[in-house]
């Protein structure tokens, strides 16, 4: 794949996807706002990575960055930064495969719910935010304590949108590398916001059974 | 449980349903807005019953006619018609457990999605027309196509939520009395929003895949 620059890659969701692609041997840079905070974290998980014996390196860099000279961009940051963020870097952006892995999640009386997003979704906002990138939701469902608990394989399906059918390909192949999961090809974008409720659910039966739950499609072929 | 009324049980969802309970033993009513229909639509499913050799009785009625005497009562029609049938029904529905099955399902570009409902979602909106009944949010998630292939078991979990938790312990054990199905419990009825969210998906996963999919949720103990 190349460099995989996760903006967002300090906070438990970003940081457990880097963790996971180091693993299958992708080089990772970890972006946050603050350089030291991204060093700082880079070199915790490459402490981490190498209780599995992973030696893959992990740079942390200032968003901006991180993103020069990423083959694949990741956007793990709170749903709330990135009408800020992404802006600036859609230049930059342009042409590239983006991997969108946020959830705008909202709590209404002690549950997770999403909140209403004018373009549907998390994944179509930054889609309309990168008309040049080529973005592409999944991920979202997968936890973060499952993706950080890099001891055990993964579990469940990582279901798949986007509208650049070769983008979706791509992200699907990666996600099939790492070890028990499996791919699902759900199509255009819009599924994005499917895909988002189905991470409120998930957490909020996580909270009810004290558990960690993942989600599998029955009925494919394969 | 005693007797179950469907309204908009001539409709493939209600009516794959109605054949579910019926084979559990349930004595069903379809209801239907004409009376004729309805009787039409519980001859034919009494005939499909006797291949599988069930015997439990299914009658039709016009929907007010439906709803007398039954113990619970099963919203299957389509979302556009929730705020004109229910009102008029709310006094009967009064104190019942109301089962919705419902989905806001529309069309955007040939993609399943689910219209914006300002409480939130149909279950959330059905409460809010049947204040003094119990509504619970389950089967929304199960395709009319796999609900109606009687001769093989279901498939997939039966996500239930609902602000009355009674109501949803009885409407669990109900599904889980139906083979094969495992009942998750996730909690107040806001969870809804995901189910519908989760019916969209699905859907455009099987017209994809050519297939009929359902959905596991993997990571709980039993």
């Amino acid at each position: 794949m190349g460099r995989i620059a996760i903006l967002g890659g300090t906070g438990p969701e970003g940081l457990g996807l880097g963790l996971r692609f180091a693993m299958i041997g992708e080089e990772i840079v970890l972006g946050s706002r603050q350089a030291p905070r991204a060093a700082d974290a880079a070199r915790r998980a490459q402490e981490r990575l190498r209780v599995v014996n992973c030696t893959t390196p992990i740079h942390g860099e200032e968003n901006q960055a991180a993103v020069r000279g990423a083959d694949l961009v990741v956007i793990a940051t709170p749903f709330a930064g990135v009408r800020e963020l992404l802006p600036p870097l859609a230049e930059m952006l342009a042409g590239l495969v983006v991997l969108d892995v946020v959830n705008p999640l909202i709590r209404v009386d002690k549950q997770f719910t999403i909140e209403r997003v004018p373009e549907g979704s998390a994944g179509e906002a930054i889609q309309a935010l990168l008309p040049r990138s080529a973005v592409v939701s999944a991920f979202k469902t997968e936890s973060a304590e499952s993706l950080n608990a890099i001891e055990r394989p993964g579990a469940g399906d990582i279901v798949v949108c986007s509208d650049h059918s070769e983008a979706r390909t791509r992200i699907m192949a990666l996600a099939e590398r790492i070890p028990r999961y499996r791919a699902v090809d759900a199509g255009p974008l819009i599924n994005a916001r499917s895909l988002e409720a189905i991470t409120a659910l998930l957490l909020n039966i996580n909270r009810r059974h004290r558990t960690v739950t993942s989600i599998q499609i029955l009925g494919l072929q394969k």
